[in-house]
């Protein structure tokens, strides 16, 4: 009935809501609306829409600091849990992926928050776990620097727990409801969480009864060696930013290899590379509209962007002229954003880039797979990605919104329908159930 | 066209939801749906059918820890945050007033959520100020402890003080949205808070636009001494119980004449007080049914509840008996809710009632002025609070839901349209012109 060939691994599809579209220079682009990118309306008609195209979630990433680029770009504007809980409310089917960070939250309110929009939705929550960057975010919570990586880390699986367990403190019946006797409440099937941890305590339990799905979706997004070990052991879907197929096949490789020393399967985790899709009715088209975007990224935006990766001001430089190489500090002096400081500078080397080309060559995808291609040419990609174990679907991230979006919905969908690798309809009512992943995946890990 | 009496002082209403409604035994009625409780869309209905009537705002109460009393009544389930924003996708034109505590959280997230809330409601936010109380909350954020009453109320002034900085940090021309020059806000019109207090310290600015009202509206329900300073100085809108119209007043005049001390004139702040009506067709009948649910009020809970507020054990006493008089520690060996001890003892010994009686006779108002009677006789009483400067409207507390909202909504609601005091349709979109309060009122006492 739902119309999908169970013999075939299906696709999973998540949107990644962002204002104007992915592309850095989406904004400046005639179809887009920047002066409703803080409009409830503008994200619930594309959550819409991604649910007409039974996509699996919406997702929205969120930041505790303003965007430093703020002055040449769009930023997202609307708060995550305030966000998904208003298109919980505008929707009716599709999963709903809320960021939160470990590291500036209390693990008694994010898991209530969580329960609740999961009550809300009926079965529809999803987290994002973040450990946030930079000293500029600790300065909004009146630290003075950001906590450093292993102790981000450390204090993120401590959250996650103490997080489990209160939502595990409600038993499925501890709601006795016996009006006749008064009794609400059996308050033996509510348990305190008692979790002391090195970085976290709480007592527990939630005040609010077990949510549909029991344990949310749990979402993570880190791709560094503390970030690897932490998916292996709790994330239940995976976002990850890979330039191609061989890279996404190694680190689908690597992730799931790892998953096994916490006791769990493969297929307890779905893996989702981030995809920006250009989509034309011919290849040139489509190639044309990754080039407008591309174009109209060589801005001051661009200049100053590109100067701040590379710590030297570019600002009298000529854009059609080469990158001062002369000016340029060594690679091992760069603080930072190392490996991205060799990246651009390599390329620019070897492929003799002008400065204004080699931003246009970095503007679009922020180290995500790009595709530019027809309805059929993509479709073709996606499926190969899936059949080869490079993932589990994709992270969809069109590059302008909302119109990159319906040329995906109206184009791509239904050839990805056609080939039996996506599904006609919601076969279930919980994200849990797009996902085909259990709610006891995640819990033996705390239990055990 | 709104078809009020502009010569008449208006009276305000906000709906106060709660579960199966404000009656402690509530949920006990058959009319109840207690099963519902965690069921958004059991909200959603209450909510629109005082959208209907006009109603300036819902409010929803917030605890950060389970009722000690979960075993025997129906506890608030939803997350205040995830459910108003769910609200405010639901409805159109009512206000969403948020309760979150200035103890437990961070101004940068607050001001934030608070704002983003704003935008998605079209101005419609308000933000209901607590500080919490006790060690089980504490608990439930690694403290063993609260903070003592004053310096709560401390951090109280800094926190908003911080959040009413961060939201003004953006001026409303600060989008310049210029997408042929690729600029997108003038960072001059973007001010960091820079904010340094004693507990509180947040640098700032927040990462979206100034929301439609500015600065939500703020609201407030403390009493005590420090309470009603901190109303003086911020609120907007103050809850408050009371017994009677003698006492009303006496807080009215008494809260109102505090406000020159900052600047601020009278009708920057409208008094609500909670009201729990009992609506009938007769005096008889609104007496019935107030009658029909102190009785169900009558059982393990009733005695539970009153042991631990008398600190004796009551278990094995009979009913329909006197209190244990002997057995009762003197008032001043209390710890904790000392006054409510005496008011209780001296009830039960003045008019000589059973166990049975004085649970019956306490179960209702929670000290909240509770009336029965025709919408005829609850309109008067409305009408006399506010004429006699006693109210400018009321915290609508039905003690049943959603029958208790349906009788009033249909019954008292017309009646005091009738009078001309009381709006037939919203003449505004935010919340702040539903209540008549401009955002101006608040912003010189931080940047005095």
């Amino acid at each position: 009935m739902s119309g999908l060939d169970r013999s075939r691994k299906q696709l999973h599809l998540n949107l990644f809501l962002m204002s104007t579209g992915h592309h850095e220079a989406s904004w400046r682009h005639p179809k887009a609306s920047p002066q409703h990118a803080a409009d409830f309306g503008y994200y619930a008609r594309m959550a819409k829409l991604a649910e007409q195209a039974k996509m699996d979630a919406v997702f929205l990433a969120d930041k505790y600091r303003l965007n430093i680029m703020t002055k040449y770009r769009v930023i997202p504007q609307l708060e995550a849990f305030t966000m998904l809980s208003a298109l919980a409310a505008a929707t009716e089917r599709i999963g709903l992926v809320v960021t939160a960070s470990t590291t500036y939250n209390d693990p008694y309110h994010i898991a209530r928050k969580l329960a609740s929009l999961d009550h809300i939705s009926g079965g529809r929550a999803a987290w994002n776990i973040v450990t946030s960057t930079g000293d500029a975010t600790a300065r909004n919570f009146g630290q003075a620097r950001h906590l450093p990586h292993t102790l981000r880390y450390e204090r993120a699986h401590e959250f996650v727990e103490a997080a489990i367990r209160l939502w595990n403190g409600w038993a499925e019946d501890a709601l006795r409801l016996d009006q006749e006797a008064g009794i609400y409440a059996d308050m033996s099937r509510i348990q305190a969480s008692d979790y002391e941890g090195k970085h976290v305590s709480v007592a527990g339990p939630l005040n609010l009864p077990r949510s549909p799905q029991g344990v949310p979706v749990l979402v993570q997004a880190g791709s560094s060696e503390d970030g690897r070990a932490f998916a292996a052991r709790w994330a239940e879907v995976v976002f990850t930013a890979q330039p191609g197929i061989g890279e996404a096949a190694a680190f689908y490789a690597d992730l799931k290899g790892r998953m096994s020393a916490y006791g769990r399967r493969p297929d307890h985790m779905k893996i989702l590379p981030g995809c920006i899709p250009f989509v034309g009715d011919t290849e040139a088209e489509a190639k044309e509209k990754e080039q407008e975007l591309n174009e109209l990224s060589v801005s001051e935006y661009g200049l100053t962007n590109l100067s701040a990766l590379l710590q030297t001001d570019l600002s009298g430089c000529p854009l059609d002229g080469p990158l001062p190489y002369e000016r340029l500090p060594a690679p091992e002096q760069v603080q930072g954003q190392q490996s991205r400081f060799r990246l651009y500078t390599e390329l620019a080397r070897k492929e003799n880039l002008s400065i204004r080309q080699l931003i246009i060559r970095t503007a679009g995808g922020r180290g995500h797979f790009t595709v530019a291609g027809t309805a059929v040419q993509i479709a073709d990609t996606m499926q190969r990605w899936l059949e080869e174990q490079a993932a589990d679907g994709f992270n969809l991230m069109p590059p302008l919104l909302p119109s990159g979006l319906e040329d995906f919905v109206h184009k791509v969908i239904p050839e990805l329908q056609n080939r039996g690798i996506y599904r006609t309809d919601y076969s279930g009512s919980t994200l849990r159930e797009h996902l085909g992943l259990k709610t006891e995946a995640v819990i033996p890990q705390v239990y055990s």
